[in-house]
């Protein structure tokens, strides 16, 4: 193939992948329903196109589950691909520098919500899969497709579907990508993620909005009370306030502290080029890896009271929300968590107010064993490609349906192709296009090479060890 | 006058007022501008109305002044009367039982958007000189309308138009009826007025919101960092933290806090009616009343930041806002207190966070020497239809223009017609009906007596004494 055909090639991917990216499948906000469906609409095509015998929209109450089949291949394994359609909320939107959903190529790297998390990530699987295919007609593996629409918001249409039909689960590996290398050309594997417990604080200390001349000095201020709250919830040193929740933590194994301690790190680079702060806070006893990894976390996510429009409104507010969530770790668990919280927002609440936490949504944190076969196969793809095999670390991240495709036994595989300043969740996402050209042929070749050694796994993985002793 | 064509001639002020009180006059919006001036025109007209020879929109920099005089009548005393026909913002909305501009009566008053504050009590004006021009014909007294609209948003028109035509306070008495009774049956005059120093803190800790997965554990939240600013500023107990501010104060004298011990005051009530919250904050060693008119204050009246949508977004925020005011107090001088809470800040503020604090208005307190003529006057009247005097208290609330309405040397008036529960600034504002009648005739009967007797104030001005002891 000649390089002109090759980059027109590439150029009609770009021009693909940016059809999909337009879509704003904001999953969070119900004006978007439509979108999420449409999204979900353009992957089913998709799999048509791919030859897929077998595509279902699956319904629930939110957004649908995208079901494919590959055709069937008989004595070759079973790879479960799962992915997420939807994106997170774009805001604060004047901090694009192109539009959220207007696809833009910038210096190597196509900028859009979703192009790394994980719109992008879900088109380089199903180019890969592509190219096995251009490669050798049939296809040498069972490939089943499970795209759902709501990763970012918490919905459960995937977890009751799993629930109802756990056999689609079965295979000899999922594989989630989803993720970053660790560093540019050091791909990665994850062994652990951290779960989450997200939760609404609502503070009314009054029945109505007051005047701050004729009241102020008496009247109970819900801000300056929701203030108080969430300031005790977490010292100024960076330690959370929740009895029980570093007690239960399981700390890192000294195998994991090892390989983290001989991980390259630039922490200069990190705070200017990553954070893009001045500093990095929390718990200064502790590693940059601990406190990101390895130890829960309590953020305050966004907050609401009283007037926040234009000029200078003298009122004293009656209500005021925050929204925050708490980063699990192994050890941790959700439902334990989220009590605790509960229990300690009630203890630094002042009498005289009324104050709700009301649990949204959250997931137990997840530790998965490498040491399968599966793992084996990634790191040959990654080396055959990149120079070298994945290194083990954790991501701070949380994706709730990882338990849940492990239910039948498969290894599920914790990977991707972003890169670790695409922006996930803030204004400028962007994905490499050098990942996405690169991660095509490590998948690719993930594909043939599991096609080949994958079936052992579906071995090992039913004599009912289990993939995943997180706390779940 | 029969009870039928007396009922008949009160409907038509409510459907009149109505009028007035659907004008969306908000003057701190932009998008309001165009509304402003329409309640500045319903002025000039119904000004024209009452016989007015002169009448002017005087223009400036914002929402225009309205100017009227009565006719002329020589040899007869001067008085300046001052209202707004501005109003603060309506939200939030969904607490209005019925729309903030759609004015209804239910109960005997009328909720509105400024039907207190101060739409309604300057029809009262409007109407008690009616009143006495269908009395008499003649005018007994020379009348000075002026009405600003930019009363609640801290606009610079008016005080522009008094420094160039400080002719115009020119007066026997300026009379601000902007305030209400002490308590139902209690009418009032007001001997001192708190200051105001309104700011914006802003706070960035990162150039772009985060990941809570990836970073959180690290990054610095900006929310976070503002809450332990705020909650800095002020402690649990409710001691403002800014130096130099309680040192500055005047305390009140010992005649006035005898009268406040006098004074009715149903605590319970207060707490459950008007504050309606389940208890009184601030400084526990003071009274209420020194509370309110005596201390300075510490308000947060709004804040914002991060995602405040629909959902479970999990970002570290990357700025944050909040709004926050001081009220002051004689002694307090609204430039440096501006000055201390911005060094407050910065001391209050970590050094990795971009912190800004933007002063957005203020005004200095005021003291009112309530021993001139024109006080007794306002007794009279007060008397003759209430059938007692008006008790003399303090303000929490602060109009800025009262130090500038008295540079002539005009004695200052700060009385009104509202009462205690009318809601200003909150849902539901209201007026009572019974109050707006009775004021009718109270002031009625003011210009009356005032044209009489009023004429002594001008002598005693021209002595040369300041009419005002605030720090300006």
């Amino acid at each position: 193939m000649n390089s002109t055909l090759r980059e027109s090639g590439q150029d009609r991917q770009i021009r693909e992948l940016s059809e999909f990216l337009a879509i704003p499948s904001v999953s969070a906000l119900p004006a978007h329903a439509a979108d999420c469906r449409r999204a979900a609409e353009w992957l089913r095509d998709h799999l048509h196109q791919l030859g897929c015998p077998t595509v279902d929209m699956l319904e629930g109450p939110g957004h649908p589950v995208v079901w494919g089949e590959g055709p069937q291949v008989p004595g070759k394994p079973t790879l479960l691909i799962y992915g997420h359609y939807d994106v997170q909320p774009p805001d604060p939107l004047d901090e694009w520098i192109s539009p959220p959903f207007s696809p833009t190529v910038r210096d190597g790297k196509l900028y859009a919500r979703g192009a790394s998390d994980d719109k992008g990530q879900v088109f380089c699987l199903l180019k890969a899969y592509q190219a096995v295919l251009d490669r050798g007609g049939r296809p040498p593996l069972n490939v089943h497709f499970i795209f759902e629409g709501e990763e970012e918001c918490g919905g459960t249409v995937i977890y009751e579907l799993l629930k109802r039909e756990p056999e689609r689960t079965r295979a000899d590996a999922a594989l989630v990508c989803d993720m970053s290398y660790y560093a540019p050309g050091v791909p990665a594997v994850y062994t652990a993620l951290r779960g989450l417990c997200y939760a609404e604080i609502s503070v009314r200390t009054l029945q109505r909005d007051l005047h701050s001349g004729t009241y102020g000095g008496v009247a109970p201020n819900a801000i300056e009370t929701l203030a108080r709250i969430l300031c005790a919830l977490k010292s100024e040193t960076g330690e959370i306030r929740i009895p029980g929740l570093y007690e239960a933590v399981e700390p890192p194994t000294q195998a994991e502290l090892d390989t983290w301690k001989r991980l390259p790190f630039d922490r200069e680079g990190f705070i200017r080029s990553e954070v893009t702060g001045k500093v990095l806070t929390g718990l200064q006893d502790r590693t940059v890896f601990e406190r990101v990894w390895a130890l829960p976390t309590f953020e305050i996510h966004g907050i609401r009271g009283g007037f926040v429009g234009e000029g200078a409104k003298t009122v004293i507010p009656a209500q005021a929300t925050a929204k925050v969530s708490l980063r699990l770790v192994p050890g941790n668990q959700v439902q334990e968590v989220g009590r605790a919280l509960k229990r300690a927002v009630a203890q630094a609440a002042p009498k005289w107010a009324d104050v709700e936490v009301n649990l949204l949504h959250g997931g137990d944190p997840v530790q998965v064993d490498v040491s399968t076969p599966a793992f084996e196969v990634l790191d040959e793809a990654f080396e055959s490609v990149t120079g070298r095999k994945a290194v083990q670390v954790r991501a701070g991240g949380s994706i709730p349906i990882v338990p849940e495709l492990g239910l039948a036994g498969a290894p599920v595989i914790l990977t991707g192709i972003g890169l670790p300043d695409d922006g996930l969740h803030s204004p400028n996402e962007k994905l490499d296009l050098a990942q996405l050209w690169s991660g095509v042929e490590i998948f690719s070749r993930f594909f043939r090479l599991f096609a080949e050694k994958g079936g052992s796994a579906r071995a090992y993985s039913s004599s009912g060890e289990a993939r995943f002793t997180g706390p779940e």
